[in-house]
């Protein structure tokens, strides 16, 4: 059932500053993200989960691209894009920005950082937001350079990233609080160095804007970390789905609005700010919504147990005894009905967890019966995100003694 | 030193109505354009060529995603965009159509169709042409929409394409002229159908529009081309390097305008049209180019022969004495010397093909000595694209008894 391919090489999908250095660590799978080469595999998902919970990992996330915008009318660009109010961010912090078109619509969640008054980078998930940001400037008459920053993001992340980067980079990395950045020096070079990461598990990201000094300081993070056991690894699925932290084009994509992919909390729509989406969001908040993103989990205690494509079926469909295939699911924009997000086994709580956008009433209901991948029906817990395992009566467990979870490593991510 | 890794699949990275199809017809490696899936070898990249050359092959493109631009301004809209003249396009044309931004770099090169008046559809290439659209009809308050469509392309390629279409549509496919469309019906929905695809093999695209409809379709296709040996295929990197055809990621990039890129036959300077890069292509073209695409030809009678990633040293460089490692290339925004397109080895003219941005002078020059993979140098023929074989007095082969550039096959695409 497994079903791996191969990833053809070629140009257009850009190889980073780290890429040579990942594989000869070992790296077995990537992914495809901003036209660009992310690793996805080491070990296995589930190795790789354990140890990003116990250690630390260095991730190269060049993938994560910076979008510089910079000009007099750099600020006034950004907050068309973003219904979050920018007015007062300080000059140190690292600021979520969910970017919305005049329908409300999601097209990128990137984390933005004001380098000086009138220049920001916007560390954006996968969509060419400088092509939207080019547009409207230039629709426009903004005055503002657009353009992808020559930066390579590499994180730091697990329990003992602190103790790593503080022998790298000193002790002035444990002032850096969560979300703020400061530019630390390393090697005569002046590197932004942020307390964040995609991960829960505690970190740093480096903003490399150096191919030869950041090389340097790959090598030398694993050279130092080697008593920490330092390992090379990447956003792990089953770690960002236990924490919450949503993937743009996996849970929510660009058919979503902001307020129905949950992020209604960063917005701004008591304020009079200047952005495309405000009238279009107070109206969908006014009317309520349709449909919401959610988690499931399905009490999977051997292993894991994937829910099927379009695992959403009401109770009065006895799938189990009808001979047809379970459907496949093709994404097409103009169709809303429930759609499965991203779905992974999560061995600490050996339950299959996964998340979806549901319509009304079932987005608000607490269970439901699902359809898993063989075919069979079981019962599902639906709630909010992120998922809170205690309020869920979800208890942790330590690792079962051989990972269950490989069938699964190649499938999703 | 094949390297091969696998592609780690997610939702965000879209399937087609046409994938489990692949999958079940034994496609070894995929790539990802469009955030989409796009199969890129089956039995292997030499005997997929040899095949396509030779019969018929159906192709799962539907990562040429269809950016539909409708409403009173569309016209106005995609004028903005290309620096081709749009007027007197006729309404079953298909055009090649350049999209530029005001400094004249490529943005995209999509085929373009007009459906209506004030409708059209563009064929794009691997980058986000919607969010452009968006930004500049928003920015300049265009009454235009801009969406993806949910259309999915299907190329039947090969000199018996007409042959096997024929028997799918009728006769009435061989009417059809090169790059026009017709709307023919297939099971009582009419799908658009074009003289076009991306070989010089000859052959049609079918633009679906319809997931149940088309996977009939796609099954037919097979079922009624049995005694022509149609078989499961997709965008050859050999065939399309021998013929000539450019990829927008790969040949040349955002950081190269459209008349470095070799496009400007396409292109309507002399005339007064209201489209961004006008201003700056002209200026361009008075003061010369410094850098052009051009082609690369490497005599490899027994098999294939690489280039290093940076094959490009100057006559004085003994690199073969010095014991340094190749020099990887990380593309940068801000660097713009020598650059490897695309290579492949190719079977029929027993040449390594490769297609290069070269700074003048190298650009203009008719030879050089180039690095290879493996570290030695050798003589290399610079000339301009699409090769032109009988002029280079390169000779034509039969294919050699085993295929020899598996090793390659995926590694490059």
């Amino acid at each position: 059932m497994a079903e791996a391919h191969y990833l053809s090489m070629s140009r257009r999908l850009r190889k980073t500053p780290f890429t040579s250095r990942t594989k000869a660590q070992g790296v077995t799978a990537f992914t495809v993200y901003n036209h660009m080469m992310l690793p996805t595999v080491f070990e296995s998902l589930e190795a790789d989960y354990w140890h990003l919970c116990d250690a630390v990992q260095v991730w190269d996330v060049s993938v994560e691209r910076q979008i510089s915008l910079k000009g007099p009318d750099a600020t006034r660009l950004i907050q068309w894009m973003t219904p979050r109010d920018l007015s007062g961010i300080a000059s140190d912090r690292c600021v979520y920005l969910p970017l919305a078109d005049e329908r409300g619509r999601l097209i990128n969640d990137p984390v933005g950082i004001r380098l000086a008054e009138d220049h920001w980078w916007l560390s954006i998930s996968d969509s060419d937001v400088a092509l939207w940001a080019k547009g409207l400037a230039r629709g426009a008459g903004l005055d503002v350079r657009v353009e992808e920053a020559d930066v390579w993001p590499l994180a730091v992340q697990g329990p003992l990233a602190e103790q790593l980067m503080a022998r790298v980079f000193g002790d002035t990395v444990k002032n850096i609080r969560f979300f703020r950045y400061a530019r630390l020096n390393y090697r005569n070079h002046s590197f932004i160095v942020a307390r964040s990461g995609w991960s829960k598990q505690g970190g740093f990201e480096i903003y490399v804007d150096d191919v030869i000094v950041g090389q340097a300081l790959y090598d030398e993070l694993f050279d130092k970390g080697k008593d920490l056991q330092v390992r090379p690894g990447c956003p792990n699925l089953i770690e960002r789905l236990e924490s919450g932290l949503l993937a743009f084009g996996n849970d929510m994509d660009a058919r979503h609005s902001v307020l129905e992919s949950g992020l209604g909390g960063f917005l701004s729509l008591d304020t009079t700010i200047d952005s495309l989406s405000m009238e279009a969001l107070k109206a969908e908040r006014a009317a309520g919504l349709d449909r919401r993103l959610v988690g499931i989990a399905v009490e999977a205690p051997y292993g894991p147990s994937p829910l099927a494509e379009n695992p959403f079926i009401s109770a009065e469909t006895n799938l189990s005894a009808s001979a047809q295939p379970l459907p496949e699911v093709i994404l097409q924009q103009s169709d809303l009905t429930h759609c499965l997000g991203s779905q992974a086994w999560s061995p600490r709580y050996r339950h299959q967890l996964a998340t979806a956008m549901l319509e009304e009433p079932l987005a608000g209901a607490t269970d439901t019966v699902v359809v898993l991948a063989d075919g069979s029906t079981t019962q599902a817990r639906i709630c909010s995100l992120p998922f809170d395992f205690e309020k869920l009566g979800i208890l942790p467990h330590s690792p079962l003694p051989t990972p269950a979870a490989e069938a699964l490593s190649l499938t999703l991510s």
